[in-house]
């Protein structure tokens, strides 16, 4: 049995584990490597979060249930599944109320000190993995969570039919969101990105137009957009984090609209925070996701999206070293790991 | 000047009227007859809004501006336009919450006693007057007005990312419905309807599955929506009005769900509350429309929407009375009478 | 060992329950006496519930940890707690939506086949049982489940700073709608019933008008509530299940408001939906109740709310059978058990 | 006739204006002194707003009409009235959505080049005049303005039933946010500032806890929030606009809240931004109101709230600049200036 730990180690032995009754134990398929993986790799942290034990990194998983749990009755062997990473301890005040991401003691794969899921066998709870239907393919299962973050966002955005929006920022992230965005309806999305070529990959996905930033002030690119659009936007998705892009996500955004923090940057920032107080532009994050998976897997079902041409590049669990390389690297979009040595395709 | 009065006459000369400060005048261009048109012309009286004196029919339409009032600056001769019918009077609670549709002193188009706009020349609010982009036809601007409908519905529906929808009529509201709500995420829309012609429509412009309604009971009906969706629908779209549909959508509709009601039928029905109220499934109507104008002008404008196909017949404004047979008889989907002489296309 | 069954025994003894990893074992304190428990007692059914085996009744209850499963960590042995009767069995989609009433699989102390906690011991789930402050009695705690009913449907109806609230019925459940509207802000509630002496405990609690009703019909209920309040209210709270009510609600509630059914009567009820419909008046019922826990503890708390009036009997345990018959016979507002035999204080 | 401009000329002889169709004329009764007022005449501008010709002062005001335009019916000579010194010129977008307050057209009472109305004789859009009851006095009505504040932001943080608000500041603005933030359900309510004396008359007017802030951190101040609460509030409205303050209230608010910014301070602030991104603290600001002067007089009719209190100081219209100097000095809460020389009452 081979746990990808990129910690000191890369690879190593790890035992089968047996799945309690309410868990299923999962031959994994798919994995998609994303930032925060590398991230854990080279820094060993990511904020608060330390990684002090060798920890298995993965969170963009899909698998087939090759046991279940005395108390599992929705899910059987055989079943292909997608995996929400995320699973809340205690029946606690935010999963009462339907905001599970925000429990204090929440499980999350590769997390510190939580592992994550790539790796060959992997238990879960059963109630966080979503029967893929047949046309569904595990890569598409896997990018559900990238997917989710578009999701997520969005919602916390409003974003609704007829929308004009802005996507700050063209990477991974950025593009989920202005695929989401188109799909609930939006009228108009503009992204704006320092890289021509993470711009050629958002018109590819579905925007409306795009805009390179050179050295435009916030307020400067925040009249671009405005100009491109033929109108402020309500909603803003700030995918960078950095403290230029959220200032020019307050001025661009239009009054009584919407900006929501994606990505993020350094843990103080300057904004012009009476320029959106004046206009009651609410400023929203997001914490990962919640309530997700369901929406992407009938949205997949329906072929209604189709999130295949993210996938760039595709290694083989022994290659894992390679594949993170790779995503360091920052080529292609999406790099999909192989843990299924009898089945690698999609 | 030839107006459009139904009533004992067909047509009638009238004055062109004079905009006052805060109007514009209009030459007319596309006026799409109306269900409620029809009604009114057979019937005379539509519930309590009876008409005594000859009115002029027509509220879905568009044309061109042709005088402005003194403290118009948002729009000049020229500038082609889509018609809000629908323009309170009064800056009351209703609109000043944003609900004006409900303002129970509103002027609305060819609801008696106020006169529509099937006409040469009308004056109307300039706020409640849209200008059309260049890429927008007449037509597509008359059109507007059934898809506001549609608009209002799925939004007082919540319709979202994901959604499963039934949408119980497949009539031109059910299929404005259908479209819609796939603009708006849904992940699946389902159809029902007694006509296999109709539930063809609605399989053009978008639905996923239809069922054909023979004799089932509401709950056999109920049934066969979620079979077909593989789960029970968040939102039920009703447009038929007819009290068995009514009860099919209460027991159709998923636990915590929300059910519209759009058709309008008699003024008292027996339905399944209580299982509507344990279930918390939602009761919602709608009267009409309020803010979504730009909402379709922007949808129509990105190219995200086509309603061209709705429109199956086109008259002249003298061959008015051959129109509204036309629609009587039920022919085609959207019939199209042309107010402007020297132009006649869409 | 004691457990009150009142199907054809009123009393058996059962063996103390050993509480599971993650809940609590309670010794009972108080427990009130609910109309439904009463329905089960005399009928042995409430709708599709079927009481098939002796059932322990009761779910309006507080009491004292003695013993704490081994995953439990927010309580301890000595801790008074309020027991929330409704507990999720599964994870599902109404859970992790933060409407976990709806799961169709929940446990329901006292609904058929589940018992409830009248009794002396009691073993519950630990996040469902929550700790009562030193300043807050065991009675207030068991009374927490009437008064959640009446916050759910508040918070369902939308009350809100300055909301005029019509309250029809002014039973238990009434009673409880008013104190929590007038919370919640309510400008003025004026409540309806059949009884003057119903109606002096509203008024009691803080109703602001009251209207005895006699043989009005629904619109003339509906124009009286207007004329005591000086407009219509935007809220309506439905208690009674009654058909001419639930017409009045309809009648009586404001363009653009929202009518809550409460009280549950026949199946099939005949309403003049297209009224609502058109004024976008929107019909909500209500399962139980979500997330009020920890709301009411507050309130109790911080001393926002008195509810130690409602309770105008007490009986210990072994008098249950008289308890329940004096609640049968609709004396006082409610009667509370008394289950530890050393400790019968409010 | 008298108008106090309070650039250079104190106090001006203006004609008696003359109401337009939709305008009624008022004989001003009571108008309170805002911390804007002084700061116009202190600086001549606030932020982008720049005082160039001479302007009235006053936007707290009730007066009694004297005259109505001609399309007025629902005021009528006679009337006291309190006025909404906010009307929308246009009807564009954000009128039509209710929120009114946005339209960047409005004209606004003492915000250049709009005059206020602290004058003998004013004449106001008749739809933002409302009637009082005979049981609340000018002074209440001319109060509305400033609890209209806290009416917005209690509105716009969500303030419910249980609510825990930490309130930051205790000035005129804060202490209105106290008592609508507890009209509103909020089970508790902690205030904080520099001052003994203001917290003081925080706890008069309901605040639950009090917190006097000496050289805390940000950190700190959130800490004893949490610690004088019991647990983190949902809310915080911030009322100082200092940037401490800000950070306090992002640090102090509980995961998945909200926190209104009402004080306005410099242009550009450091905030952690990451941790309320992360934890899903939504920062949300307003400007000014919409939408409260019906809610606030059903709570004044109803006696449900008491802002006599408030008024710490009146003055004759002709001791206008007296009256300024003492609102500048910060005596007291609330200075009244009457405007009626025959009836100086309350």
């Amino acid at each position: 049995m081979a746990a990808a730990s990129l910690g000191c180690r890369s690879q190593e032995n790890r035992p089968i584990p047996e799945p309690g009754p309410n868990e299923v134990l999962l031959r994994m398929h798919s994995v998609g490597i994303c930032g925060s993986d590398v991230h854990y790799w080279q820094h060993g942290r990511i904020g608060d979060f330390v990684v002090k034990d060798p920890m298995v990194l993965g969170h963009e998983a899909s698998g087939t249930v090759v046991k279940v749990g005395s108390g599992v009755t929705h899910l059987k062997p055989g079943d292909r599944v997608a995996i929400e990473p995320g699973v809340p301890r205690e029946m606690d005040e935010f999963c009462k109320t339907g905001r599970y991401n925000l429990s204090p003691t929440i499980f999350f794969c590769a997390t510190p000190p939580d592992d994550g899921n790539l790796c060959r066998y992997y238990k879960h709870h059963a109630s966080y993995c979503y029967k893929l239907p047949d046309n569904v393919t595990f890569e598409e299962g896997a990018l559900i969570e990238p997917l989710s973050v578009g999701i997520h966002a969005c919602k916390r955005a409003g974003v609704t039919l007829g929308s004009k929006v802005f996507v700050s920022g063209s990477g991974p992230i950025g593009l989920v969101n202005v695929i989401i965005a188109k799909m609930m309806g939006a009228a108009a999305v503009v992204v704006s990105d320092l890289s021509a070529s993470r711009l050629q990959k958002a018109k590819e996905v579905g925007a409306d137009f795009t805009i390179q930033v050179k050295k435009e002030t916030p307020q400067e690119v925040a009249a671009k957009v405005e100009s491109v659009l033929g109108c402020m936007p309500e909603i803003t998705v700030e995918c960078t984090g950095v403290q230029a892009c959220i200032q020019a996500g307050i001025y661009a955004t239009r009054s009584g609209g919407t900006l929501v923090l994606v990505g993020l940057g350094p843990e103080m920032v300057t904004v012009p925070i009476v320029n959106a107080a004046v206009r009651e532009v609410d400023v929203r994050g997001i914490f990962r996701y919640c309530n997700t998976w369901p929406v992407a897997i009938s949205l997949l079902e329906s072929k209604r999206i189709n999130v295949k041409p993210l996938v760039t590049h595709r290694f083989p669990l022994e290659k894992a070293l390679e594949a993170f390389e790779t995503t360091k690297r920052g080529e292609g979009v999406k790099v999909m790991l192989k843990c299924d040595p009898t089945d690698q395709n999609p």
